[in-house]
């Protein structure tokens, strides 16, 4: 049996545990986050990033190191040709301008349309009422999945503006479950709060993902390039974005605990990482993944 | 007693020294670098950064590897909200184009009503009537610290554009002492002038920090991203904008220096350099921290 | 005798050559990169890069690392006082909107007025109509390098856009050298082919650079990059460009080749390959150099 139908029989089990309300025999995280990345490898999805400038370098090398073919175009003249062509959308709202803005929303409307899955990344939301209004407005065109990092979840469940740190969260990933469920509940996207655990929810099933390293958060641009990876990996699995979009946060996460190994410091610790993810094999992913129902 | 306390009473003794003229007992520069760099730690100041586009990786990551919170926000939209939470402020004009100046000064003025220190980075001055206008119109607005390389201090200092190498300076540092301290005198900032030996000066005093290796100009937005981290610095202590912007450069330098004993090339190095800035311990600092009244 | 004599001495042979129609002995190809390369490292060209957002960095450092001078300066208000100052003009369509084509073509007029090459990089072109009709209009302008992969250039020399994998090619450069010759008659451009084997041709002579790694396609802007060393090695041997874009092809190919010696991955491959092309000493390049007639 190739990877391919591996992958897809397992899909068809997750999808009947689903019609029976989860009742089935529980997920096999491990050899799920494996499928999806080989999947991944062997599809090269084309990932459509409208993002930020600080990130635009790690995003796409990222996304090129797990096996995708990333496109940073942005302007609002090329989404009627490019959009329908792409197999996810990443929006990224880091370094937001009000010109900016159309582009963000025709690319989501051109998705949809093509029934295309697509992220948001609501960076440093709780900066200004500007950057609030314009993720609501991204809020109502329905995006597949939100990953932000607690304080962002938290903000934007609330619709609240207030004390910031920029990009940078004040709270834990743990005291966000209950905005993210509610945000879940209340937006029908799959919410990603990214931190020591990763939270992941669908408004009623969560489950964390307890990969990854503290050094991370001292790398500009590894919570954008994350929300990419989860692009990536609901590209090739659309039909189940809360398990691609866990899939990613925990190989990303498990990435940067194997480029921790061999780190000095939050710089090479980045070049590891992605040297990592290029070369991970599925022995190394089943033996580390750790994806578990929360609490 | 703590850093913190420490760090106070040290910067009190300095305030008495300049209270009586600088006649006191001389500055202790290793030492107060070693305080800043460790205040700053405890700290985490946000910095907000409007900065060209070359350098907003490097930038990111140098302030996240020294302890401190970037957040790369540039929308006029969002400075009434955003930079009055901010501990300090750092305007580059790079990849300077019209639409983003406005930004800039309302940013500059934000910090002045909320007596945020700001800090000016006048990149490539010389190359065009357009830059030296921007740069005069910001420098207006009275930053706290100026810091260039010896070509775009002797520029402003003359107001003066002319044959010019882009972003690369043609002068060496030692020769910007007397623009400097005439721009000094004049716009009442700190200036900076990096080169093989830093000149920091307040139009009065001089000093030289002389930490740093050659092949840190081979890698692009080595000088940006000091300058954010004088801003950091400042942050911490704006006080002693002066003392602050020597011990920046200095820190910057000798991570420079240690990143270099291992360094293949310029982009080993600007790896080494961040990890090395990200693990600076006292002693190394007490070692190396090379400042001293030029000239 | 000097490098610089050598290389005047080794260029007018080269337009001896040229002017007995080729007839004379063939190019020793390893000899003349050097040259080129020995004399960028001499005479550091000022190299405008009007560039995409992705690529600023990776692109500002493989020129520092070669030995030129980087500037991004794409401000319209900046050309006329500054454009006339630099060695070599770079265009890149990466992640173009409306708002930057005037400064593009402006910059590429003002080139051409001051006998500046210019070269141009035609990023995911076949991705949308509007990058198609920008790069006509730039088309226009007689770039004298053009530089793709072999997806970008069939596209423009057919006028064509279509299926698209964004900035990644779905086709080899060997299949685009027929699209490669036609196109090089029609503009009157040398045209650049990357891929496996790189293909260089004016439309009558065809030279294939066999030199660089496959992994070089996963690290991002390595294209971007390429293209503009080309601009700075054509800028060093303006009547050469020909000659000076292989070479310029083949030394990138190198480094990446000796760079794939100690990498781990793309990460570690992105710093090794800029650490190696700013050490490349004679001997190597003597030797590693791989530039033939085609086929």
């Amino acid at each position: 049996m190739s990877v391919q139908e591996e992958g897809e029989k397992r899909w068809e089990e997750m999808s009947n545990d689903n019609n029976n309300g989860g009742a089935g025999h529980p997920i096999d995280w491990a050899a799920t986050a494996w499928t999806h990345l080989s999947t991944l490898r062997q599809r090269a999805p084309l990932i459509q990033c409208i993002t930020n400038f600080v990130s635009m370098d790690l995003m796409a090398n990222t996304l090129l190191a797990a096996g995708a073919s990333p496109a940073m175009i942005h302007s609002l003249e090329e989404i009627p040709d490019f959009t329908p062509c792409t197999d996810a959308l990443c929006i990224n709202i880091g370094t937001l301008t009000p010109s900016w803005l159309p582009a963000m929303k025709a690319a989501a409307e051109a998705a949809n349309r093509s029934q295309r899955p697509w992220v948001l990344d609501p960076v440093a939301i709780g900066a200004s009422g500007f950057r609030m209004r314009a993720c609501l407005d991204l809020l109502g065109l329905r995006p597949t999945v939100i990953r932000g990092n607690a304080s962002e979840i938290i903000a934007l469940s609330g619709y609240s503006i207030g004390p910031t740190k920029g990009a940078d969260s004040v709270h834990k990933s743990t005291d966000a479950v209950e905005a993210a469920q509610s945000l879940a509940r209340a937006s029908g996207s799959i919410i990603a709060v990214s931190g020591a655990v990763d939270i992941i929810t669908d408004g009623k099933r969560v489950v964390g993902a307890g990969n990854g390293v503290p050094l991370m958060q001292k790398i500009t641009a590894t919570g954008c390039s994350v929300t990419a990876l989860v692009a990536a990996f609901v590209a090739v699995d659309p039909e189940h974005a809360f398990e691609a979009t866990a899939s990613a946060l925990s190989i990303f996460g498990v990435s940067g605990e194997i480029g921790m190994d061999v780190a000095k410091g939050p710089a090479s610790l980045r070049t590891n990482l992605i040297d990592t993810l290029h070369g991970l094999d599925q022995e190394t992913v089943l033996k580390r993944v750790n994806i578990y129902n929360f609490p």
